[in-house]
């Protein structure tokens, strides 16, 4: 199934906005799980099992596996998303950006080796660095515009003829990157007003949010903001609220049940 | 010794601005080495040992060995770069941009897990993305500036304040983000008049010219353009041209034929 349409589908089954990303932090790994030489894994599959009732979307950010050589962890852990929880789609978080041969290499690693349905990419290259993943019509290609970090405006909010760098860049993929139906934009959730801009250039464009948990984003703002006209449109990611919503025993429990109560924030601000 | 320190001694001890990308394509690697296991790391390790004495340093492109599950390898082959060749630094081409933690764990993958003495990142998410790179003051950090793809100009070349995005990055990353004297910036040899205006901004930073081998790029313009005042402060990379060379069982010899016809040529423009 289309990225695009497998998430649609997961919005509405699991009524649910919100996704869990996978950021795993091996020094804040519950301390009964260290004897496990298979600890990360481990730990992301409890998470993944615990909370799959209630998110829309899988986010695991590479850095996190690949600093560790942890590449093959990560493979196990999406195959495992595909096999448990097959409507859920899987966003490889990597921002990718690079040109020519190596965009396709890019694209190859994200869609082939670890089988992801979206991705993550960086857009300060230009469209024919992004053209080997956007070729991929059944794969989502996820384009950072305005992303959640303080210093985000650096560049990103810089005037060209009136409007800042960060709505060329959603005109630029709502116009002409977006052929195939298959984009969608990274927007902080740090930012709810930046998010209604961008949703007034985009239309029904899906918005990937980061940073509602640990990092502060208002959600209330964020649904004002950022949804959809039909009142889908974003996949609201969490993760450190999540994954280490308790640090014992009972974390994946405890992961579940943030996650619930954070999906019915998310609903009750709809 | 820090990445700045080593390049400039690299320079004058090799005589040569010549750096040499690894970008293995599996499906070009010579016929003879296809019964070896080993095959990648086979070929990349004689093209290293063939031109080592004709350059100032090597820049092996990670996405070439992710797509295949090759992390292994390019740990091997910067390993064996470090060892036979100590005075040669490497950069580590992967163009990493991410926020807060989780540019910390794209430092740890270059600096740590890699051993690179260098490593390209975006710019795009400003200077509090970069940080942890930066504050490797031993580290080199290669910032994207104006890139040698068709297409760079998308954005790249959006003017604000009547300059184009790239000098703005250019300037920025001279006057606020070099602190530790350890960046440089990526500029394409297929932009000569770019490649002026970005020297005009940053005095003698070290530039990194992709560019100039399959992808046609000017040597005498480059240099031109592009050298500081002693005529050295440019890195001037090939991949293709001098790694397939030859497709024969002479494919060393001939990318060190190519590498030290590539070197004089710069030499001669210099």
């Amino acid at each position: 199934m289309r990225f695009i349409d497998k998430l649609r589908h997961r919005w509405h089954e699991a009524d649910s906005l919100l996704c869990v990303g996978l950021d795993p932090e091996p020094s804040r790994i519950p301390r009964h799980l260290h004897g496990d030489p298979d600890a990360v894994f481990a730990f992301c599959r409890a998470i993944v099992d615990a909370t799959a009732s209630y998110v829309c979307a899988f986010k695991p950010q590479i850095a996190h596996f690949a600093a560790v050589g942890a590449e093959s962890t990560l493979e196990r852990l999406i195959a495992h998303i595909h096999a448990a929880h097959p409507s859920i789609p899987v966003i490889l978080d990597s921002k990718r950006g690079d040109i020519g041969s190596t965009a396709q290499h890019y694209a190859r690693e994200a869609f082939q080796r670890y089988a992801a349905d979206a991705v993550t990419v960086n857009p300060y290259l230009g469209q024919d660095s992004i053209q080997p993943f956007l070729d991929h019509a059944d794969k989502g290609v996820i384009v950072l515009c305005r992303t959640s970090n303080p210093g985000s405006g650096e560049f990103q909010d810089l005037l060209i003829d009136g409007l800042p760098l960060y709505r060329h860049v959603a005109r630029r993929v709502a116009r002409e990157w977006n052929d195939h139906g298959n984009c969608a934009l990274v927007v902080g959730a740090t930012w709810p007003e930046e998010l209604a801009q961008v949703r007034s250039d985009v239309g029904d464009m899906p918005l990937l949010v980061p940073g509602i948990g640990a990092q502060g984003g208002d959600v209330a703002a964020v649904l004002r903001n950022g949804a959809a006209a039909d009142r889908t449109g974003l996949i609201l990611s969490s993760s450190r609220a999540i994954l280490h919503a308790s640090d014992g025993d009972d974390f994946a429990q405890a992961a579940a049940d943030a996650a619930r109560l954070q999906r019915d924030a998310i609903n009750q601000a709809r």
